[in-house]
């Protein structure tokens, strides 16, 4: 049995099988040539099918953001990066993975070296760890070198913990690829620095952890860096076209969409909206408004939205949608597409090859049966 | 055996269960001593659980916006208005719905009711209409009552569908409710005319159904309005409280999150980002910013966030969290929090009483056993 595009019910996902795979091949490329090492980040596609596909192609293990991704991605990966503060009860969660993973951590704080030290200690298992700095983003991460040579320092004193290296995000980068250059410069001094300190100070890191999608065909630029840990290049979005981190034809998802309303005129309502699209702008650029735009028709966008309705802005384009077609969206920010939604459907062309569950998605809290009431 | 709250994993969103109580109670007794019909809108919940103590305390059925929606509430529910364009797959997966439920949709163009028409005689069951009208939010529903009027002609026209009323929703009224007046006069006029000249052509609808949570405690001034579908008043929100729709102590629910990390000055960093609680801006009032306020310091907001991060701006504030402890957000929009989750806790002070799941998230798209490849 086979399904085409238009049997599908909508609001749906929808992946270019062709043009994942194209995604998944560039960076395994990229990565192998520069001898960098990837580990990418699964919160984009919380599938472990994609996952294998990543390992397969050479990543070095996974990096994920909560217990329950790794939870999941321990049944395809034996080394697992927990990008993530392991405070409170993540760091238990997070030492009852099977004993076979390794499993890293990064951390920022006293506090959460001794929340993951203790928890190693009672599953007795060593946990490897990454202390976070801050490069620019001010996000989370040391801001000052001092602190995180002592907090190494701290890691050294905690057995069974390991001081595996350190870790940055360049998500203040957000330029057109070609702006780039003057922040990965900053990048580049302050990183140089922190490693020359930490070296000095006699913890020098074994891995020095960074990179994302829109600075991430730049990662060998950036000197010391030993392993990249990019999600969005998978499946790419619009954002991430924008500024010229990928082509358009790299856009490997979409959001398939029924018109269900044209009856306010200079507009077509879709069944995509911020429950299925997300309410996300643009980022690192001025030229282009919306939530979206129509695969097909660049000139159209997401205009505004409710939460089960997208108004596309027809103003700018001569195209008249009629209720019922179907329409496809690329999103501006996919890894939030990915975790509204269930399912995916892969496919190529018109046909629907395959299906799969965004299995990591949720937190996977445990119901206890006594606190469980009816639905 | 009970828990606390401090023994919760996070980010998950807690319910106050008296307050819960509260919101339900008075919507009730506003709706009766007014004598209007409350037909709530469950997108909110998404709990069947919830849905049956709105019809306990007297609504005369729910609104759901999905089919998904509407087949897991048509276990506590034999009256269910589907306030969606019923297009394409929609229509034969609602005509499907059991027999015993009272199907109702809304919709604005000749598409849907052909759509909806076919699949009610292909499942030979009768389908109640409310045509939906634009009454100034431009988002669905005919702009003008003659269009409006062909709809109906069209559905008495198309057994067994039934011409039932018209909808509007006042979804563009979001002023504080003080200032809500001249807005409230325009919609009272447009609603007038449209009634009178349906009545004229022949089809003087039997239900008039609007209504919104903020417009919610001025129903009654509305002329002619029979039914309300008001959806957030069960659990409020920073919007709602912000401009007075309901007061801050009605605000039942939270995003229950752990300070991660405080390394960078000026901020602490929750676990409650994107995929927690939403990238939804505060509407109808210019004085607040952020995205969503702590329950007890509201002074301190969400300023930023990333998809696993929420960056709280200590800035106007002495109060300085530390890592491990854990914070209470009011979010700008409960709706899309609620989506977001999987499971909510039923608490009453710091004693969690119970937890649901949150049952009509998602689509309930079946995998076919063709197409579902491994996850």
């Amino acid at each position: 049995m086979s399904l085409t595009l238009d049997q599908l019910e909508t609001p749906i996902p929808v992946v270019d099988l062709d043009r994942l795979a194209r995604n998944l091949d560039r960076a395994a490329s990229y990565t192998s040539k520069h001898g960098l090492a990837l580990r990418p980040h699964i919160k984009t596609h919380k599938s472990p099918r994609i996952a294998a596909e990543q390992l397969r192609r050479g990543a070095v293990g996974l990096t994920c953001a909560t217990p329950f991704e790794a939870e999941v991605m321990s049944a395809v990966s034996d080394d697992l990066l927990v990008a993530y503060p392991p405070v409170a009860a993540r760091a238990s969660r997070l030492a009852a993975l099977p004993e076979t993973v390794k499993l890293i951590v990064a951390l920022d704080s006293p506090e959460a070296i001794e929340s993951i030290a203790a928890a190693a200690r009672a599953a007795d298992r060593p946990v490897c760890v990454y202390i976070e700095l801050d490069l620019g983003m001010h996000r989370v991460g040391v801001p000052r070198v001092e602190d995180a040579i002592e907090l190494a320092r701290l890691v050294l004193d905690r057995a069974p913990l390991e001081f595996e290296g350190i870790a940055f995000y360049p998500g203040h980068v957000r330029e057109s690829v070609g702006e780039q250059s003057s922040k990965l410069e900053q990048l580049n001094a302050a990183l140089r620095s922190s490693i020359e300190a930490l070296d000095r100070a006699g913890v020098r890191p074994p891995v020095v952890s960074g990179g994302s999608t829109p600075t991430m065909w730049r990662s060998h630029e950036l000197e010391g860096v030993t392993e990249i840990r990019p999600g969005t290049y998978v499946y790419n979005d619009r954002t991430t076209a924008a500024i010229g981190a990928c082509e358009w034809d790299d856009c490997a998802l979409t959001v398939l969409s029924t018109v269900v309303s044209t009856a306010v005129p200079g507009q077509a309502v879709v069944d995509a909206g911020t429950k299925a699209l997300g309410r996300e702008p643009m980022r690192g650029t001025d030229s282009a408004d919306g939530f979206g735009c129509v695969l097909g028709h660049p000139e159209v966008v997401v205009k505004s939205m409710s939460e089960e309705h997208g108004m596309l802005d027809l103003s700018r384009s001569q195209w008249r949608p009629r209720v019922g077609d179907q329409v496809r969206i690329i999103p501006n920010h996919v890894c939030i597409v990915v975790h509204l939604n269930d399912v995916i459907a892969g496919v190529r062309g018109s046909e629907v090859e395959t299906t799969w569950p965004v299995a990591a998605r949720g937190r996977g809290f445990r119901l206890t049966p006594e606190l469980a009431g009816s639905a």
